[in-house]
């Protein structure tokens, strides 16, 4: 057993702090999964996903990671062959691609250099020259967790629908869901994709599918083997507020609990919260002299901050000095960021001291670390929260859907 | 809210009852899945389900239900157009073979009257006639929860090495594994599927499949698509402690907590326990003057009890009754079985206790739903509760394999 | 740490079986409990348990046990030198006399046989033959859970009234609240004396005084010493919501849940289950052939029942039988009846099937254990918790106050 | 309820943040108080309290508040008339003598300024003018809760030893044990008394005595009117790990997990922690220019740090405006300091990174408040947690006694 004095700050973006009241939810005995008290949750739950989706249509919700998730967009709509375009925003959309490949679909992957949102006039130009329609989806990861750059799913929507493309359209919102702006349905959004584990505020272990009548129909007409992640079984027998096989009920009685949580606080005002926590950690950053991975501002992530460490230090051994002398977890540079970044999860159930906290340790360990840095960051971060101004600016900025 | 004034009694044979100590466990902070802290839980776990399995090969651990454990076994070891021998002991039995046919398996399907185990004799004849090995796999249902009836996997394996065929031999023991004797490696076990929510006492949400070394050669020669089912990759990085993507982890934690729960009673001490219930219930059953669903002695469950109504009852009425007027949950019959039979399930976190008050449950329900019966089982179950030497005798009737 | 295979049969009178709602709910972060969301919780445990207890008065709530509580009653009302007329109902009676005489109090110790009730008639009489008021405070114990006789406390004020005696009537319904039919301001009593781990659901750590203006008046009066126990300043600070010293924070979480359950349920639907829960009890040990130590129908407790084990047998064997083969806690036989009594607790959060489990582990108990009885108890129960006619009837023989 | 996104800092210098282990420890099933498994419990807790106030005497444990504990202390060894000196050091002290003036002791009462610990030269030269050693028992507090000054107890019994008086010595630690380090033997106390809510992790509502041989012969000697409080009932049935009275089950639940926490963490280690923060905290005071309310550095307070605003500048609006803001409780002012001061709680189950998001929660709400303050506190408090040699300085400072 590790030995905590105080609490963990778990600032990794994923999983993230789950609240007591969640976790107490969970710790409950478990239900019979065809009785009519489970009923009664199931309905409740797969309601509730729908409203923080925003969606008429219904919400899948799996006993898996996020990753299985990924894997049922694919099964359900497409078959081996099919031409995806994919945008390479990061190490998730990496992650994405190989699926994608591992179910033989023809995937295009535009580059990016890792600091930006994915390119949607690039996107919108390779539609466009699909005039015979091969493309039969577009799949971006609207907050990519490696680099902390944001892809706005309607602009990709607005584009299809410029050029009047029949393509899906496959957000993967695993970590933006209940974090940042999201609107299946009026964005037009054909799948979504998310997890339990990030702003939904729950231990890992539930994976979810948000679905559009196109991509119904896409899946009914899609002959690919699939019998886990099959859309159909589980949407006809949720209508009785049970699954097709067992779900993981605890996770759904904390799912439950979550869900009131959010609406209590209101999803705006959790939008509001975590863009003000986005400003102020960036604010430190800066204050430090040193880069944030996402170079556009219209693409700043208000879930958590990717950070550049400088040419020649490296990223892990100041996550190790974090840990091992502040008891704080940080996300670690993936893919080509591996010991080139770190990032700091500020998504979920969180706070303003709780951030400080975790600023304040990023800043002690930069010390320890002998990362150069300026000192200061945390005194910069305070001053976005203690003012309310900036909240609101940086809302109408990042509003821009 | 549902009103329960004192505890629900939940006898479906599964989920079953998750032990205080095991939803406590669970109801921990989530932590970091790649830290050091987590590795130390990641390999604790791994090793306690190889002692569970009695294996020494891997065992792979997936967020996922039992159902999904079933499709990791065909996706990684099977590819379209294969053959596979399947008896259909039961609706497990349906529901696996259903999933082979959506993987396009070629499946026979060895009938049963659904009161019996495998035909351990039939499917040596099928396989001996299996001259140029097109069967590629052997499917059974160890404890058959539809019908409480066991199939001894080792017989198989005698069946199989007596004729030299190379098939792999593949076991759901969902609802058997902690509940019934069961030995992965001795028995010369295949694939091993199984889920938490059975004698393992947690909740619904890990599946689990282990491992022979051919099973493993078998996966790596097989082209078959598969991504978040794949054992490859979650056994490489295994190695490490930690998984391929994001592991449901405040349900790893529960499972430490339910090994730790095992070994300190005893795999052997529990397997003795589930027999004596199995034969506590069964004396009751009879001294109802009702039938079991299971006709073999030697095919008896120590995990449930699946009892016949007489005809012209509806056992779904009689469960009714029970839910509404006792505030037990008891199991339906499936598929053949439906409105003909109900299930008593009597395995994991039990007791003597519990067991009569769930068999007076059914006792007093049978009279409310006036379901024609003699009374007095529970005294018969008490007779059997009370005699240690009951216990002995019929341990050594079951140990059979 | 003990091996428990299922749950543990908590079936001493008190403390009881604690839902896993109201111990969820003391698991949660402690509060200051000098802010506004302490005082929003004061309020509401403070009016919750005027509810229970069925008065307009004040409820003082103490960290401390039920036997804090009395104390409370004693040292707030009366001084050294006060003469009080007590019924020595059991072994609660008489360590309750233990504290009155440890503060000096002059006890009038009214015997009994230990199976009956308070007698009211002579309790009148010595009231009578009061002429001078000297006799300060009638005490009575209105559940003695040593015997499980009950005095009913609304006979014994229609005595002090008759003869119109100013004596206040102190009642310690510590094991009656919750379960058996209570009105504090109905019945005229002065200061009723509760504790949280019974009828309550709750964890042992609270003591409760009820109480009237009469006995806030004495205690105004007053002069002994106390600090601790003290009302006035209670009152006073629970005004606000909040307590004079630091409250037992977490079990005032708890107290909230068990008061919305009791109320969920219906505080006379929880009367009535014990009623019957008790009827059932009663009909098992008349089949086994043994007494109840009540032997006064008018008497038997609801919440318990003390049986007679036979002569030459020894009741503390029997219990360790029952501990050490069916993991199930009975209360022994206390003071006089120490060896030659048990008790059987069926109060607080409870249903048949939990009593049944109950019953049953007695009934095997006494075979174990040799004590000779003859079977079928179980039986018998089973024919109670069937019928709902008998709860009726015994619902309408007990509510005689 | 009340909106909490994220937790809430719990910064009041007592209830402290519970742990999650010890709140989960709690949350289990209550036992029966006079069975075997409770037994082992009662052994285990009342040995490790004995480790925790470094005692080979008995520790006293009583379903109570700290403020019980004092009373206890008093009825036990003292009777009506008895001289006593205390020392004014705060408002702790000045509750304390609350009570002992209503159980009618005759308190010489030392005042201080409230920004000191108690004078010892004047208790010494009080003890000396007694030739007749009518002084029974001198009292202080350890450390004062409402000033953040400490009176080093050993340097009291040196006073007592070098004029040989027999005087007894009652301290107060209840925000010290576990906290400051305390040597209950070592020290020559005895009598300590000590709360369950501060340094030792858990929820208010158990109260401590640890007792000396000298206490105990004073208190069988003294016929003061107790029962509840009564040491020799306690220490003669805790001999079987039981007690005279139903305890707080649930509480030596969570007692034990929290003494098995310090024990892993190890009590210097504990002692370390909380100066290191102590020396953290007043360094932000001291760089935003405010003054502690403790003057002398000997005297420092390790566990909180009581602060004081500029005159005009009322510290309730301040701290209204933090809770308000930022979701954390600080202390109020207590008695003469009403108004004028706040309390930073540092004690208990805490570490590097909740301090620093506790004292960015001041400085921003100074800042809101419009307390008159230079920024950077957050910055001095940082370079004191970089350094491990500013911690060891504090440790020999602080290790006076």
């Amino acid at each position: 057993m590790t030995l905590h004095t105080g609490r963990h700050f778990l600032q990794i973006p994923g999983p993230t702090n789950v609240p007591d009241r969640v976790l107490r939810a969970m710790d409950m005995p478990t239900l019979d999964h065809r009785g009519p008290e489970f009923a009664e949750l199931g309905h409740a739950v797969l309601a509730g996903c729908q409203r923080v989706f925003r969606t008429k249509q219904p919400v899948i919700i799996y006993p898996s990671s996020g990753t299985g998730a990924w894997e049922a967009a694919i099964v359900n709509t497409l078959s081996p062959g099919d031409k995806v375009l994919m945008a390479e925003t990061g190490q998730f959309a990496v992650l994405w691609r190989g699926i994608a490949e591992k179910f033989k679909l023809d995937v295009e992957f535009l580059s990016t250099d890792w600091r930006h949102g994915a390119d949607v006039e690039q996107i919108e130009a390779k539609l466009a020259a699909d005039r015979e329609h091969k493309i039969k989806a577009v799949c971006v990861v609207h907050n990519e967790t490696s680099t902390s750059c944001v892809t706005h799913p309607f602009e990709v929507r607005k584009a299809l629908n410029r050029i009047n493309h029949p393509a899906l359209l496959m957000v993967d919102t695993i970590s933006g869901l209940a974090s940042l702006e999201y609107e299946h349905d009026a964005w037009g959004i054909d799948v979504s994709i998310a997890g339990s584990q990030k702003g939904m505020m729950l231990p890992p272990g539930l994976g979810f599918n948000a679905l559009s009548e196109k991509a119904l129909a896409a899946s009914k007409a899609n002959t690919s083997m699939r019998s886990y992640w099959d859309w159909h079984d589980m949407i006809a027998i949720n209508k009785q507020g049970t699954f097709p096989y067992t779900p993981a009920t605890n996770l759904l009685f904390a799912l439950k609990a979550a869900i009131a949580m959010l609406e209590e606080e209101g999803l705006d005002n959790v939008f509001a919260r975590h863009m003000r926590h986005g400003a102020a950690t960036r604010a430190a950053v800066k204050a430090w002299g040193l880069d944030t991975v996402c170079l556009d501002p219209h693409a700043y992530s208000p879930a958590l901050t990717a950070v550049m460490v400088p040419d020649g230090h490296d990223a892990d051994a100041f996550r190790k000095a974090v840990l091992e002398n502040f008891d704080m977890s940080l996300g670690t540079g993936l893919g080509k960021l591996k010991g080139k970044a770190f990032r700091i999860g500020h998504m979920g159930h969180f706070n303003d001291l709780m951030l400080m906290g975790t600023l304040s340790g990023v800043e002690m360990g930069l010390d320890l670390a002998k990362i150069p840095h300026r000192s200061g960051g945390v005194l910069a971060a305070m001053e976005v929260l203690k003012g309310r101004d900036v909240v609101a600016m940086s809302k109408s900025k990042a509003a821009v859907a």
